[in-house]
């Protein structure tokens, strides 16, 4: 017998969303979490900073949810009335919090380096009473949440990176604990196939699931396979993933590159430091990405010497001594250069592998390779592998699966796999 | 005398919606072209296929919008019930529209390239009687409008390119006709500077501003100052918003790099292309971060020959020529070494000006500086700067706010403005 689920309203604000030009990512994260933890989400509504119209949103959702997320409006700026509208609907003083006040002026103090912060910074101390407080570690406003007219309301920052790491270290404990019912959810990583080739091929497993369940979601360049059980346990739940786990890992083999993995990155750089090896990396239409990607790690200086971008024909040569011959007999976008720019940044940083990549992001071309063609090459030992990437359009999206290319010949080097079989792109 | 403007409200209809993974890209792009058309939106709402919440947001939005626009459900499958509910709540009949059924006939065998579709897709061509018919040209579920009760409904498919391809062809004809007003908006990008920073300074002039509006927005280590008017004319709205974008430039001076622009990297690759120059980069902290946001842009081949990240102190010395007994003396996170570093990373690529990053992103760090501490170096001629930075926790935000500071001094020097000065984060 299970209790009916509760279900939630994310109230986001911010004029911003509505004068349009920026998505609202906070309601697509928080909805994928609320899904994981069991929590049905009805309705997404958006208002502006607008106390009345806000305030008019708040009795809407209240009627109509059990949970309330707001995200938004919780800073500094007079913009900033979330709270004040909140705490007003639910009949709930405003409290000074001394040790919030105090951790702000802290964070102006050490880490933004000004002896004093401005007074609005103080306002976002003063929460409604009785709340939970959620600290803020990675801005300064602080979030909370509290339990009032038989509705849980939960406010969070508005920017994405403190909405999201808020909502992981806050509001999910908080709202693990309103359910007696474990809802535990795996992410299976995939990367080399595109999400409808996935679900083609688990199209009839997934139609016959019901607890637990599968379902696929199309990430910049990836798939993630998301398992999701609800049982009385936590250990029931794994109990009841493991075997779903494994047909699915049967049915698409080594595409898959990890469980819950924060991403192929960090697959990449714990496989570098378990074999105690290093990389370096030779970028040319990547310009960057490769490298940016592997230093978003903290601890990547462990197992990253650097690496070099080479847009121009001339750098090839002069910083990875690639010879000028080779270069005008195949072209700076070829097979035969791409190795060689691996083979010369692996000589240059001394590191035991090397990927590099030569191709054409666009929107022009070179008049010969089709935009989106990018050779990727990886050097380790005496050994060079080298795969043609046939993209297609969108730079951002040529340049962010060439280096998932270069990343996965790595991990599949590192584990043994066959390098470059499979790696055009379906 | 102006009317009082008209406002709307997005519907947005689609359980995946709510389901996450899928940000409502709709809306967002949406709202852009309602606010050029002088059309509020107050509201964004998202709800599930079930025909019981859908009639119930519509019974809300009749209430508090002049103008419903419904994205999504339009399709052939049982899931799509957005025409039927929206005909129920105004009380008009479905009528089957014999040209339309046709068009999709035709679709499927000319374009699709199936000789019969499937019966289903014949519900596609109810409309609610009445209706001004949207014809499809980028898929196959017509749109359509209809003013009942008071209120203007537009229903367009979810598809992204199939939703704005038809507002653009089918609704703007239609909204154009209603609205006899203009809303004009720029956005002043402010780096250098905080949000909290920014409205401290400018909140008297806010305060006493209706129309233009003047509103800060967050961005990842800039600001995003928006002005907006509105008037008859565009001509007269850009003439209201030319003396409060002059007061402020007055202001908040040379923090202000630019209005409209897309980034800060996309301004320093113009000036660079303006002044025939180059850029080279020596990344440490920031890992590839720089060059990957200057080759981010499309033609930055140009001014970029290439960069290096040398995150190992052995490569600072081997890849840039950082002599070994500077790296000994002052530390590899120094002004010292960041200079050598851009002085070295010039000569090796042979550009106008290069710019080197040497610091602490964090969590580690190395027992002398804090964490945050990062130096930024420009070489460009025979002159060099420094700018030394303490920006506090956070990984991702240390590299962002580096980057920031290297792209700035890269602007300021090109544009001939003081280089260092005021470059500690407020």
């Amino acid at each position: 017998m299970m209790k009916k689920p509760l279900s939630a309203e994310i109230l986001s604000v911010g004029t911003e969303l509505l004068l349009g030009g920026t998505a609202n990512t906070d309601a697509r994260d928080i909805s994928v979490y609320l899904s994981e933890l069991g929590i049905n989400v009805f309705y997404h509504t958006v208002v502006g900073d607008n106390p009345e119209r806000l305030a008019g949103a708040v009795e809407i959702a209240r009627e109509r949810a059990d949970i309330i997320i707001t995200t938004g409006g919780l800073g500094p700026t007079c913009d900033d009335l979330t709270k004040q509208v909140l705490a007003g609907a639910f009949d709930l003083e405003m409290v000074f919090h001394k040790e919030l006040a105090e951790e702000m002026t802290r964070y102006f103090r050490e880490v933004i380096g000004v002896g004093s912060m401005t007074e609005n910074n103080l306002q976002q101390a003063y929460l409604p009473a009785g709340c939970a407080v959620f600290h803020n570690e990675w801005g300064t406003a602080p979030g909370c949440a509290f339990f009032a007219g038989g509705v849980h309301v939960i406010m969070l920052p508005g920017p994405p990176r403190e909405c999201n790491a808020m909502f992981k270290a806050c509001a999910m404990p908080y709202l693990r604990a309103l359910s007696d019912e474990v809802i535990l959810s795996h992410g299976l990583n995939i990367v080399g196939s595109g999400e409808s080739a996935v679900e083609a091929k688990l199209r009839d497993m997934m139609n016959g699931l019901t607890n637990p369940t599968l379902a696929p979601y199309a990430k910049e360049g990836e798939v993630l396979l998301r398992v999701t059980a609800k049982a009385g346990t936590l250990a029931e739940a794994e109990e009841m993933m493991r075997p779903v786990i494994a047909q699915v890992r049967g049915i698409l083999g080594d595409i898959v590159y990890g469980v819950d993995a924060l991403s192929l990155e960090q697959v990449v750089c714990r496989l570098l430091n378990e074999k105690n090896m290093t990389l370096s990396t030779a970028e040319s239409c990547t310009g960057g990405l490769i490298a940016k990607r592997v230093t978003d790690l903290s601890g990547s200086s462990k197992i990253f010497p650097g690496g070099t971008v080479c847009y121009a024909a001339k750098s090839k040569t002069k910083v990875l001594g690639v010879p000028a011959e080779l270069l005008e007999k195949y072209g700076a976008v070829s097979a035969e250069t791409a190795a060689a720019m691996a083979e010369g940044v692996k000589a240059l940083f001394g590191s035991s592998v090397a990927v590099a990549t030569t191709g054409l992001a666009g929107p022009e071309g070179d008049g010969v390779n089709p935009v989106g063609t990018v050779f990727v090459a990886l050097a380790a030992g005496e050994r060079s592998f080298v795969a043609r990437l046939s993209s297609g359009r969108g730079r951002a999206r040529v340049r962010t699966l060439a280096a998932n290319c270069a990343l996965d010949m790595i991990r599949r080097f590192l584990t043994g796999l066959p390098v470059c079989a499979d790696y055009r792109r379906p």
